[in-house]
């Protein structure tokens, strides 16, 4: 075993993991209490030493495990999902970038790649990802066309909801979820344009049946690849009841055949005899 | 082949196919960019220019698949689509159509009828319409006489929202999304009707119940549609391993049959010999 | 035949009944118009003859079909239906009962009620109702009991709301629906009470909980009838399968036997002759 | 039968049970009549008597079923329920436990525990829970690590939504729920950071993605249950035709055999003879 392998195994051993994970549970409430300006004047000086202390370890560990497996390390997708959370905590968050400070908190997600079960949850729910891939364009297409259509429409009179293609989509993904659509932008709307309903209700119908038609989706694939397995189960096991039953027939007939192979043979000696 | 189908195949080739997919692609984005007057200022002859160059090669791919195929261009569901979405930008916007300026993007959703997956996509949404037509009937029955009750009752107290049949409908719409239905409607109206609450709420449960059960039907019909086909294929594969079975077993009879005729027959020749 | 039997295959009779549809289509587009003051200003006087000759048909129509079954007429559900929107038609509404004016619109409904189809698909919607009693009973149980608790905490500082019972049941609802729960309705009396979160985060949280077992439950049966029926006719097929390749096995065998018997007959001959 | 377990006995007697039903029914009505102060003023001091007498019999009904059963009694999870709703009841509430008064209503749920079919839909839904634990759990991660962001981007600008981070989690609960997201909470962020949807509208999409996948997830496994039941039903069905019909081969086969040897021996026989 090469020192590579050795330093691999103990960064990946169960001791070791299981510190990562009360690192990163410790790290969370760290990064919760900050959040509180009361206790960052009390504790401020003892709560960033931690959280350098912990951010420090996981580099470590990333370290570690480059070294063990070289450019392989970034071949597993949740590989490249610590190393992202952990670089976004090393980038010197000022200026322009100051938002990042408040991305820190990510790298508690790294929860999910060091718990079997949420790893496997998550892989779960993004395993449903490909099958909804047409619909979901089928559904940014839609979402496009609309948008111009009412920048076109309704850009000049609400600038504020569709003055730009971009705030045509975002007005357009609200009315979508059904929040406000019609108090809140298409009696307003309608004030001005009277027919503006006959935009607005056709697409609520059109995105909500597309919407409804993308969950139906997930729901029958997702039943389709139990009862697959299930089905392949049962039918198997029906296969086995009557191959065996069968065979029973078969060892019954060829017993049979050799009774009557038996039966020739004495006859023939018989013959022979006479 | 005939001219006609010469061009008809030529039209219909994948490369032609390919390029009429860029052209929407690229309309698409200059659609997008006509809506933003900025962009306009200073590049608006451009996108025009490019806009009717587009649309020219709609029209002469159209016009060559009128030549290939005669009327028979129109039997096909597609076509009559994409005849439609080019027709709509070639009529002058001006006056009362003006309108029609804002729906000449929808020529970008051809896009659907060229490109197989989302054609796909598409016919699979509306062939679930048919099996919920007679649930959709009732639901517009329900909201035309729930329309007619509510303008009767809160028509004159209320005439921005159930002055007419049709604003009663919108809001009733309106109020089965649940959106503001309490807060923006239903509680105003039940300071001046206290009872109001003994309409809108059964209105509520029976219109989310309805739709409910058209949600279902769905789901039920899609999930409905795979098990035969899968069923169909198991029971088949369980047949063929009966059927394999049973003819080993038939085989070994035939066998064993044999093997008795053959014992016959000797004992015929022996019966003979002696 | 009976006169009264004559009468009651008549009434029922496909002619007839297609004109009582017609006399419902037209009735419900006249209530359509009386809805508006300006139609009415020109045309109330010939649509309300209108109306009074449609309804007296109607009435004629149920004098017939009880005097044809008598009191038979009431044990079907549909029946006492039509009876209830007519007769609701003939109440004088007048003084108190003048909101039974805007229900008299109801019997459109019975478009329903003559329809097969609509019929059909209204009892499937009545039939999952007995499947669902035991969950809401248990909705409104908890309905109930929050009022309670709600009225107590919030009845003093926000009597608008949850003043009384009936009122807090109404918020109660509002907010099951989600509709302005937070904006409209917890954030202002978290104001007052800052931990009404405690009491309204579960309510939600059960309520649409329970909902969604409500709604799951209804699938669930629904596809339960349907696969039940389905798995049968394909366990069926598969027995049947199985019943047909047996036989042949069965068949070749008993032919077997015959051949045998013969054998044994042939030999007993000749044992004989010999 | 010692004493307690003629005390068990006689206190889970039907008889017994149904004067609790009727006793939890009547404080149902009497615990709602008290939220009325107009009743109160008039019957207060009847209503309450009233109470306490109901409060007595179920405090007498637990002891006694404490004497049955012993320590045994805590055993029951629903013996634990009763016991914490009356326990609630005799609390002192006064001073900060006041709030327990409006608690007391909470016994009403008793009616629960004493009804079978209401006790076995509370059953069957916490009987879902596990199923959807490590689900809801992502999500309380994903909820944490994102209210954690938005205090640190949002928490300084809106301190009435995002100020701390409980006012945080709050303010994304009711944004999960879409109730007045846009309107309400998103637009004004948008106001001062005109880039707040890069953070609000992918949390909308994961969390209702998520939500959506936590509610398939409870679809397919009651459907899971029940077809396996099912499915095994099916087959054991399908292997005792094959059984049979096979049998039926086998005995056929066997009499065949028995021909065979009566053959043999007959050859036997007269092998002897000459």
């Amino acid at each position: 075993m090469s020192s590579r392998e050795q330093v691999g195994a103990w960064i990946e051993s169960t001791r070791i993991q299981r510190i990562i994970i009360v690192l990163i549970l410790v790290n969370a409430v760290t990064l919760g209490l900050e959040t509180s300006s009361r206790i960052m004047a009390s504790y401020g000086g003892f709560l960033h030493l931690l959280d350098r202390v912990i951010l420090a370890a996981f580099v470590a560990e990333i370290l570690l495990k480059l070294f063990a497996h070289g450019l392989g390390f970034f071949r597993r997708g949740w590989n490249l999902f610590d190393f992202t959370v952990i670089a976004i905590a090393l980038i010197p968050a000022s200026g322009p970038l100051a938002v990042l400070r408040a991305l820190r908190v990510l790298r508690v997600l790294r929860l999910v790649s060091v718990s079997p079960r949420l790893r496997f949850v998550v892989e779960a729910l993004l395993k449903a990802l490909p099958g909804i891939a047409s619909i979901a364009s089928l559904m940014l297409l839609l979402f496009y066309v609309a948008a111009v259509i009412a920048t076109g429409l309704f850009g000049t009179g609400f600038p504020q909801w569709f003055g730009t293609l971009g705030r045509s989509m975002y007005t357009l993904f609200q009315i979508m979820t059904l929040e406000s659509w019609s108090m809140g932008i298409v009696r307003p709307v309608m004030d001005v344009h009277p027919y503006a309903w006959l935009f607005f209700i056709p697409f609520i119908l059109i995105a909500t049946f597309t919407m409804l038609n993308l969950f139906i989706g997930i729901i029958v694939d997702t039943m389709q690849t139990l009862h697959d397995d299930q089905h392949a189960a049962e039918r198997e096991r029906i296969e086995q009841t009557v191959h065996s039953d069968t065979r029973a027939v078969e060892l019954e007939v060829r017993a049979l055949r050799e009774e009557i192979e038996g039966l020739r043979r004495d006859l023939a000696m018989r013959a022979k005899q006479s």
